[in-house]
């Protein structure tokens, strides 16, 4: 298991943390998305490490930014 | 028809919005809801005027707060 954490910019609420926890979610191999609405921090635990482009795309499909990756 | 606007305290961003508007739109009569994100006003449009408790729960229930009624 590996667990990475990024950091997002742009979530405002609680609609925008599942939003963001869903397609990170959907990524094949995580089985697990913390979010901290208030610092932006999103840690992903996944089986195998996760490329950036793959969790990039995922937080831009839910509308959001992925920063300092 | 009768447009009342609303002031709504909470809404955020985009998913606020949509919240806001289904929970409105479902008060029966109810045919149009325009929100201003930026002010937090809402304006529904309905055939007949609404009480002021129906506009409120709907509010509610969408988990947001309406100010000034």
């Amino acid at each position: 298991m590996v667990s990475t954490t990024y950091q997002v910019q742009g979530m405002t609420c609680g609609h925008c943390v599942n939003a963001v926890s869903t397609e990170l979610g959907a990524i094949e191999g995580v089985s697990d998305v913390q979010v901290d609405l208030a610092t932006g921090q999103v840690t992903v635990t996944s089986d195998q490490p996760l490329s950036g482009d793959a969790v990039r795309a995922a937080v831009d499909e839910a509308g959001y930014e992925l920063v300092g990756v």
